[in-house]
C-alpha cells in the first residue's frame, strides 16, 4: 500500500495545508519567496502535517485550528533543512540545488530565519499557552541538537547512546510533537495527547535509523543525492558505528575522512556495511522501536485515525526511499 | 546625565534581567554557553529591557511578568547580531571578536538559532495571545529586514524612502515592540500601548540614524571598531546618501567597494562627508523624529517612567557613543 493511501480520507485537508504553506511564503522580497518555494516545491512526504491532522482527529476536529499547527510544524521542519544545508555545505536535497548551493549561505541563513519566523506567526493563532511554551521548548532542543551535530561531525568516537541522543533531537522529538501538538489543538485529553507524543517518538527514532540505513541500501537516483551522502559529510551513523565494531573498517571510516579522492573508499565502505550485518542489526533496533509505538496505539481509543497510524508505523519499517 | 541615571529607580530590575539572561544560555553544550556568554558580557546598552520595563510602568508594573518580556526581547536582538556579523562578515562587535570570528559561520548561526529559541521560551511564560502575534510578527519582519539588507548592500541606487524602511525593519521596530510589550504585560490601556508603540518607534528610527552618523564621527576607540565601518561593509547609511548628492563623491564610493587598498579611500571618504553638510542634514532627520517622539509622550499620564523616556529621547539626540 501506498503511503499516501493510509490517509486517503485526509485528502482534502492535506490540500488545503499545501496552499496555506505557499501562501505562508509570500512576500514582497522576490528572493525569500523564490528560495523557499524553491524548498518546498522539491516535495518532502509532508509527514509532520500528516501526523498533526491524525492526531487531532483524537479530539474535536477542526481543520481551521489544526491547520495554524500542521504548516506551522512543517515550517519549521523546513527551516531547519535550510540552516542544515549550510552546516552540511550540501549541495543536493530531494535531488535539487540546495538554497546555500543556488544562491549562498547568507541566503540560506536568512531564508531558514524567515521560515522559522513565519511559523510562529502561525502559531500564535493557536491560542493555548502550553502549545506555545511545548513548541519554544522543542526548538530549543532542537538548536542544541544541530550544535551536537557539528560536534560529532568527523568524530570517530561515538557510541549507541550518542547516536541515539542526536537522532531524538534531530527527528523524534519534532514527530512527538506534531502528534501531540495536533491532539492538543484539538482539545483531545491530556492522557491521549502523552500516549501520542510517545507514538511519534518511537516512530520517529524509527525513521530516523531507517533514513540512515537508506543512505547506504538505496540508489542515487532514489536518494536524490549520491548513495553514502551521510558518511562523506562526516555523520556517523548507526550502521557506521556497528560497522566499527570492526577496527580495520574503522581506520578505512578514518582514511576517508582525509581522504583527498573519495570514490572508490566510499564504495568499499559501503560494500563492506551491507555485508558486515550492521544494516540488519540496525533495522533491528528500528523494529524494536517501531513495536513500542504499535504497543502504544493499544491504549489509544479505536478509530480511522489509529488505523492509519498503524499502517504508518509498519510502513516506516518496510519503506524502501 | 549618563544614560544609566535616568531610570535609576529600575536599578534593581535591571540587575535580575541581567542575571536571567545569563542564567537563560546556560546549557549543557559548552560550546553553545560559551558563544552566548562572549556576546553577553561585551556589553550593550540594553536599551530594549530598559523600554519594556519603563513601558511596563504604565500599567499593574509586576517585575516577575515584565522580566520574560525584557529578557525575550533583549535575546532576539542578540540573536539578530549574531546572525548579522555573519552576514557583514564583522570580525569585531563591541571592542570583541563575534562570533563567527571567534569560532565559525555555522556556530554563529546555530548560536542565533539556540538564542532565538530561548527567548521563545521566556516568551512562553506570558498568557497573552495579542503579546505572541506581535512578537512573531515582528520576527517576520526583522527577518525580510536582514534580507533586504543583503540585498540593498554596495547598492548605490538607494534613496531616503529605502533607506528608512531599511532601518525601521531593522532597529526601530523592535525598539516600538518592546514599549508596546512591556505595557501590554502589566494590562496598560490599549491607547497607552499603541502610543508607546509609536513612542519606540520614533526612538529608534533616531536612534539607528545617530549610530549610523557615529559610524563617521565617533573615534575607532569608543566605536570598538574602526570608523567607517558600515560603509566599509557595503551598507548605504543616511550621510553617505546626502554626501552623494554630489557625484564626484558618488564614484568615490564606488571605487572604494572594489579597491584593494582601502585605507586611504575611506579616510578620504570620511573627511568629506564630515565636510558636505551630510552629518548635520542626518542630524536634523534624527532630531524630526526626537521631536515627535516627545510630542507622543504628551498624550501619556505624568509617572517616573514617563520623565525617564523623556531624558532617554533627549540623550539620544546628544549621544556621543
Amino acid at each position: 500500500m501506498k503511503l499516501k493511501m493510509m490517509y486517503a480520507f485526509l485528502n482534502t485537508d492535506i490540500a488545503l495545508i499545501e496552499k496555506e504553506l505557499e501562501q505562508s511564503v509570500q512576500t514582497n522580497e522576490p528572493l525569500i519567496t523564490e528560495a523557499s518555494l524553491h524548498l518546498l516545491q522539491a516535495g518532502g512526504k509532508r509527514i509532520r502535517p500528516v501526523f498533526v491532522l491524525l492526531a487531532g482527529k483524537f479530539g474535536e476536529y477542526n481543520i481551521e485550528r489544526v491547520k495554524y499547527v500542521a504548516v506551522a510544524l512543517e515550517l519549521i521542519h523546513m527551516a531547519s533543512l535550510v540552516h542544515d544545508d549550510v552546516i552540511d555545505d550540501a549541495d543536493k536535497r530531494r535531488g535539487k540545488p540546495t538554497i546555500k548551493a543556488k544562491w549562498d549561505n547568507r541566503i540560506a541563513m536568512y531564508t531558514g530565519d524567515y521560515i522559522f519566523a513565519r511559523s510562529l506567526e502561525m502559531m500564535a493563532n493557536i491560542k493555548n499557552v502550553e502549545a506555545h511554551q511545548i513548541l519554544s521548548n522543542t526548538m530549543v532542543q532542537l538548536s542544541l541538537g544541530e550544535i551536537e551535530q557539528i560536534k560529532d561531525k568527523y568524530n570517530l568516537d561515538q557510541n549507541l547512546r550518542t547516536y541515539l541522543r542526536r537522532i531524538r533531537r534531530k527527528t523524534a522529538l519534532l514527530i512527538a510533537v506534531s502528534c501531540q501538538l495536533g491532539a492538543i489543538a484539538t482539545d483531545a485529553s491530556k492522557s491521549v495527547h502523552k500516549e501520542l507524543y510517545r507514538f511519534g517518538y518511537y516512530v520517529g527514532m524509527a525513521f530516523q535509523i531507517t533514513d540512515d540505513i537508506l543512505d547506504f541500501t538505496s540508489s542515487a537516483e532514489q536518494l536524490g543525492k549520491p548513495v553514502g551522502s551521510d558518511l562523506l559529510q562526516g555523520n556517523i551513523t548507526l550502521p557506521v558505528l556497528f560497522a566499527m565494531e570492526n577496527p580495520a573498517f574503522r581506520d578505512k571510516v578514518e582514511l576517508l575522512f582525509t581522504a583527498e579522492h573519495k570514490e572508490a573508499l566510499i564504495e568499499d565502505i559501503i560494500t563492506y556495511i551491507k555485508s558486515s550485518g550492521a544494516i540488519e542489526r540496525s533495522l533491528n533496533v528500528s523494529d524494536q522501536y517501531l513495536q513500542k509505538a504499535i504497543d502504544v496505539l493499544d491504549h489509544l481509543p479505536d478509530n480511522k485515525a489509529k488505523k492509519a497510524l498503524y499502517q504508518i508505523a509498519k510502513f516506516v519499517g518496510k519503506r524502501k526511499f
